[in-house]
């Protein structure tokens, strides 16, 4: 796996960091790759309750892809369509990821950065962190793969005055336009963020993977199968939901086992 | 029908009060489904131009199930799929409720209180107003009916924000991510209300029921049918048309008969 | 062409002017026609990278149809079908410009004025721009293409408020909605959205074209053809890609020729 993604757990919460704090955590192809592999075995484990993201440095999230690499790595139509197969890989990785997931977001977020981001469930910045995707100043686009969920987390119209103004953009507009929903003061948001994954992982972690599933299903306009609507239904046999219950009564903080 | 839900008419406003003030105005089995029969009810009539939703008691809007109450009634598969009908069918008799609906929130305003807030037209709440669904303490999910006006109001990201971290906000947040469109002083909602649900009575109310028609088609991707298509013309038949035109040609405030 | 819709060129930036400040800037039957018109010669032209909208005046983007002239073109039926063809002709003919659209708002954007802005791309306003859409006074409703694009833009939930209550917002509920994405102070939103269109024009654009027409596309739900999925990758293979890299690794600023 390449450098450029550190994975660590601690408990039932996992810490994936984009490490490359030199040149504001690009990846490269390599690192696009290590990315969706960092979140394909998070993904398999089950003692895993929330997985975090952020960037080594404190200056940056992420710059997203190493356009000093592209002379090597995304010019010959092979490669242009192999690097985004690469990153369509990373932002799926992400997204399908059954645990909650958050990024915290120091410094800029821009470009590749915002896509990562915006593959989470949940996103935290500083007061000073900065987004936006200035590609039209480099003459490529965005593929669907990575524009598509940048367009269902704020929508077609503030997506597109990110990408045709190019403009970067401070935390309070970020905030405005749903980019993130959690702004604190700069130097804070991660261990703020740790409070955060804490609350998450205090939660049912069935209940969670649930509820995940579900409102992803939810942007499907495909009716909903009787199966499907019957499984909303599962939480309810569970042990976490007698121990909720009990605990409620009890006025005592669940233990919940996943089970 | 269930003491826990009360409904007033005066004129051409209705008033449903969720009226169980020493427990938050909680809904048990028999709360759901007085509140689904009396938004059946006045749906079913033609003299209401406004519906308006809020709780007993200044403390809170709901705090949505009765918990205490689960244990023998949300426990056997049957019931729990029972309890579920009974929510979905509140929802769906809130949501298909012809006349327009505003949620007047006191408080808080939390689970299945949030559901009901919602499924209305329009939200307005108090500065110290409390937002949230904490279910994922309680070990149970929401079901698809119960978790898709949630995502069509605020978007997937929002809603995984509230149901994965369990946080309560307050109304600036619940502002920001578009759960209320108005927040008023402590203490003002009601009058407020009041006044709104009295410029929405003095509107056209062919119009206002077309228009909820016609916004809640928009969310279905099928393609508009030419019928339907031809029906976004019909208001220009009415009488109410025609006096709304003279009335703004004469300068004077327009009287309506809904014909 | 009607004296109520004015195009100028300065360069790669046109600026259409709704042009009728005595009136608010109201179109009639043949203003929406030139509208639609003004649209499609600029559709049709290569050398465009930017279309500013605007109101002649200072105190009105446009405050929508001419209801004065409603009793001798909107009432029979057949009248009533031709005029909401204008306006829908007008509505996709600024939704389907190729090039970066952007409305800049000063003074109030009603009704029809509301829709124009909704079909561009960006908005900005000023600190005292207001906006509404208070039809149900009028008695009359807003067809299935002029609802559309607003409840895209802004959700069903503020759509309903604006058309349920009637009422007038301020600058800064408008962008708490979406509705517009920048604010300037009163008598800067000319100078500000010429700068902000001459960023546009400055990206790549043949880039902006590809990203309006891939969000644009995101909005089908309809599964992506490989076709369509290729397409992405042809922006590598512009000059300008070769441009924009070099001008990166170079340090300096691109100077994109469209090809």
């Amino acid at each position: 796996m390449s450098s450029a993604v550190r994975v660590t757990v601690e408990g039932p919460i996992a810490e994936v960091r984009l490490d490359g704090p030199e040149k504001h955590n690009v990846l490269d192809l390599a690192g696009w790759n290590a990315l969706a592999a960092a979140f394909a075995a998070l993904s398999a484990r089950t003692d895993i309750r929330c997985v975090t993201v952020r960037g080594t440095g404190g200056r940056a999230f992420s710059a997203g892809s190493d356009i000093s690499a592209f002379s090597g790595q995304r010019v010959t139509p092979d490669d242009v369509r192999g690097y985004s197969a690469a990153i369509s890989g990373a932002m799926h990785a992400i997204r399908d990821c059954p645990h909650p997931t958050v990024a915290l977001i120091e410094g800029i977020c821009v470009g590749g950065g915002l896509e990562i981001a915006v593959c989470c469930d949940i996103r935290a910045c500083e007061a000073s962190s900065q987004f936006g995707a200035p590609i039209n100043r480099l003459g490529l686009t965005m593929s669907y793969d990575e524009l598509d969920p940048i367009v269902r987390l704020v929508g077609a119209g503030p997506a597109l005055d990110l990408l045709l103004t190019g403009d970067l953009i401070p935390s309070a507009a970020a905030r405005r336009m749903g980019l993130v929903s959690r702004v604190a003061p700069d130097g804070e948001v991660v261990s703020r963020g740790r409070d955060l994954a804490g609350r998450i992982a205090a939660g049912a972690p069935l209940v969670n993977r649930w509820h995940k599933k579900f409102i992803r299903r939810l942007a499907d306009p495909a009716p909903l199968t009787e199966v499907e609507r019957e499984e909303s239904h599962a939480a309810f046999e569970t042990d976490d939901y007698r121990e909720g219950r009990t605990a409620f009564m009890e006025k005592r903080p669940p233990t919940f086992t996943g089970e």
